[in-house]
């Protein structure tokens, strides 16, 4: 196969808001190690809201120019010689977070907490583009048949699975606060996985109803609705056993602790917009209550119980991607997604 | 309400092979701490059936006479003065094993363990019969809507539970050796905990479309197919993540282990006619594997995760009772127990 | 033996601050599954001092007059007639918790959680008296010749393994926030169990040379002293694998959150003053962390492994015990543990 | 540094019995993310033996000619260009399994079960010898005071490490049923974690003495002492918690599992002659018992434990190689190791 030698590609080109979509970017060089892919979808995640925003966040951590784009699926094109255990032609999603192997993390089976973890799309080239070159351990193989729609979201349902399986779900009632696609992620595999029930909130009808659609058992609009009491009736006085927080939001936080049942336990993937008044007596230690932090993937058994759940039938997410635009359209697509009326909204080259 | 002086009961009466069914049998009187149940059904254990047959277990264990029947429902009919949370007229199903709570194990949230166990229908009188006392501990209130054949499982299925849920199954393999009923129920309850896929064995063409009702992915006569072979298949040769043993039969167990992938884990339940030749080495050192001895239910967190995934309408038992009969035709139930060639087999005093 | 028919005893006897010593308090009647206790020794706790001060919490929970003291040891003076586990002559220690045995956390191994629990001391009659009743169940067998000052502290030494325990410590780096009794403990409990390194905070001299004393390997005044770049020497730049809050300081526990690594655990027991400004990001989230609040001691889990690690010699708390006092001078014991420089200190009835 | 064109080096020549000293071997070549080490001691392990002796199992998996010996530590020589996390001169110890980072094993954090798992000495040149070549991954960085005696043993102090700390020891009877190296590390391993006893069997009383020296409290000669009844004496008759099985001897592992208290844990390193007649029904079942089979060490968490442990002062092995010979005596060293009466045997280049 003959490739080109420039591509389409979505930049973060310089330090102020905004991306640029361009059809002449350098095609990537593989370096030892790595393959190349060329790219068949990518999906929009809330950080890369962050990097169109050029937020504070954004403002530190950033170094444009560089291609953007870190949830893809694709077709291995090329692979560098040392690498044999990926072939041309091999259908692969990809783990974003590109790591070391060499620190304390990565040597002790928790790789996800590397402390020199480089994001593609984030720290060097995404794969909002024709092709992304990316070193062959973070590829993730699947099956030829698997949809498009699903491939894709493999990297973000690793989010989902990593939190719910944090803790044990079967048989207990389990809050969702936060319906974002992780969110509706985490109901799907929470049902999947035997949850008694699971109670979802959010404040977008859009989404209560998409909570719906990927089982939950019942779906609270915490502007309308009082959630303790909704609660109360669900679990029969009983309370939440396992509390997913991926809405960030302080006062979800807050109500989410409160249903807690004393025991329970809490596993928290939203981010706050800063430090907040929280209280450690009656949320945690008066509740013998255990609260994990969760951080990406773990790398590679999330990808592993991803792939068995889905591979399962147990497992559904139809229904998920509510929009596909083309790559050169990313602005109507980043829209869509702000507007907060959308699942996942997928990109094709 | 007025209670009998006497009642019908199925008593081991001597020290030799049978029961006899009695229609005089005293009525049991209650102690300091117990409930006395209306038997509303009882079904029947492989226990009862060694019981029956006066095995060697049997005249070591026994102290005839007594009333057989350890898998009891009813509803309360008097309660000790010093009982206050269990009332008459509360729907119940009954655990088994009357357990000490001074011991060491019962000490340490074990009570499962615990060294001076006294299970009913053996080491004192069991249900199969009117009446039944019994401690107020033992007791598992159920909802009143719940059905007869589902209510008087639940101890059984407490052992079900208690294996499966001895390791974690979402998106696993899991290899059930043998389906008589709790390795059945372990069949559910493996899928509704978000099993990737359950290979279920036996030797009974019965038994195996019992497995498949129950959601087995795939049901093996090992007698006519080659397990292993079918498990490469099943598994597009990964091997088998978690053993649930619950035959005894020496031959499964070694062919269980030998399916097991290395770093996978077993729970054995199954009793084994005695001590047999296994390899240590291939099946458990070398394998870096982790077995675990199963007895009894959790108490009584067993019963919680059991009530959990029944409300939860991810574990459906529907036809898991075959047969029913009225308790003075106990011997035409006990045969047809022992012919293989049934389900859960409930009796109606 | 006869008993008498009033005793001495400290009482909480109207609702207002302060404490008063009485020598003819009637004696506690044996209820139902109850034990009576000759008390030998009392130590003083700060809950005691809450008490003592009368402060919101206090005047929420309390309902004087009642026995004030929950850490007490003694001997067995007299058993209700259907206890039959514990004797006359027993030496024994007393758990505080009071708990019901049939709400859903007792009965699933998590009693410490119980929603009924009453404290002696607290919720009804305590042991800063001649005598005390207690259930048959909250008694603690010590050998006889266990010292006095091991005796009366296990209460709070369970405190201290139950959070030392809720982790693995072994080859780890424990930072303990907190000098008070029960982090002195939790450093030698620490040590015991091959903590790498102990690192202690507090800003006391009088409890940081005790906490050398214990077994800290380095003693931290943060009034005067970098906590981070000690911590840095300490742990090659390693960072803290596991946190012991013991102080409910806001600062303490956001700079020991600040020396807690990626992947990092922490058993809050400290009770802060109320909510305050905390960052889930930063602290939990990011990390990876694992949060437990610690409730009182697993019953009787706790019990037992404190036993276990003052029995094999690796736990020495030789000196913990700093000032003893009559009973009647109970106001002179109570000013010396709120002038900060103290251990524990033991009132004799 | 100018490296030499041959080395010394002790060889498995051909397929026989024996093996020979050469003083002219082809120094090693450095492949790609490898490092040279310069030896500076080997130990013998009783791997080394079966080499030696030319067994059954090493007439499957040997392919002579190559250099034997798997426990090294030495000085880093040289580094392949693509390698950055070691450095010439850095003092280091070697894990022996060379593991392919690609397997499900691999890539999930439990690569001590790679299944292309290569070990040096074994599958590959070892380190009895100047030099040996081996993966970067494979160096483990010793501080520059690690003393040789140390140094040299820390691979097979691992085994020891993992089997330990395959579950919690604190405050638990350890069982330890064989005494040679690493059952002898074993035991001074669960003493610095805070075992409350450590009982510990053997058939040699050179051994015994080691055991006792090494932190046992009760060291059992099993051909003439009764081990339940030295068990119930110490365990007060509770029995064994924790049983670690290091000798392989189907007696001794009986004799283990019978003592092994109800709940108790096993973790099953030694190898058995072949198969044997095992009661699972009273070993496993009945106890509600949790096995676990051992291999080599969690890659690399053992190793960042076992350096933990001994950095801490709690690990103290002083005493352990009790004799050291020159790589030219390699006959007298192996004659001794198999006379058993000796501990570690350490052998100088």
């Amino acid at each position: 196969m003959t490739l080109p030698t420039t591509m389409k590609a979505i930049l973060k080109a310089e330090r102020a808001p905004g991306l640029i979509y361009v059809e002449d970017y350098p095609m990537p060089s593989l370096k030892h190690g790595e393959v190349l892919v060329k790219v068949q979808a990518g999906s929009i995640c809330g950080t890369d809201i962050h990097i169109y925003k050029w937020d504070e966040w954004s403002q530190k951590r950033l170094k444009p120019p560089f291609v953007v784009g870190h949830e893809i699926t694709g077709v291995v094109a090329a692979v560098s010689p040392d690498v044999d255990h990926v072939a041309v032609g091999d259908q692969v999603s990809l783990e974003s977070h590109v790591v070391c192997n060499t620190c304390y993390f990565c040597r002790t089976g928790r790789a996800h907490l590397c402390e020199k973890t480089q994001i593609i799309g984030v720290d060097r080239d995404g794969g909002f583009a024709d092709y992304i070159a990316i070193p062959a351990q973070n590829i993730w193989k699947n099956s030829p048949s698997t949809p498009l729609p699903i491939a894709v979201i493999e990297e973000n349902l690793g989010n989902a699975v990593h939190t719910v399986m944090a803790q044990d779900v079967s048989a207990k009632f389990v809050l969702v606060t936060g319906c974002g696609p992780v969110g509706l992620m985490a109901i799907a595999v929470a049902k999947a996985a035997g949850a008694r029930a699971v109670i979802a909130t959010d404040v977008s009808r859009y989404r209560l109803d998409l909570a719906c659609q990927m089982g939950a058992d019942r779906a609270v609009d915490v502007r309308h609705e009082d959630l303790i009491s909704i609660i109360t009736e669900v679990t029969s006085g009983e309370g939440i056993d396992v509390l997913l927080e991926m809405s960030g939001a302080p006062s979800a936080i807050n109500e989410g602790f409160a249903a807690l049942k004393e025991g329970g336990e809490a596993a928290l993937l939203g981010l706050t917009p800063g430090a907040f008044t929280f209280d450690l007596n009656a949320h945690i230690v008066f509740k013998g209550a255990v609260v994990r932090g969760i951080v990406g993937r773990r790398l590679w058994e999330t990808w592993y119980q991803a792939h068995g759940l889905l591979e399962s039938g147990a497992l559904r997410l139809d229904g998920l991607v509510t929009h596909t635009f083309p790559m050169r359209d990313f602005e109507q697509a980043y829209q869509t997604f702000m507007s907060g009326s959308s699942g996942k909204i997928m990109l094709i080259p």
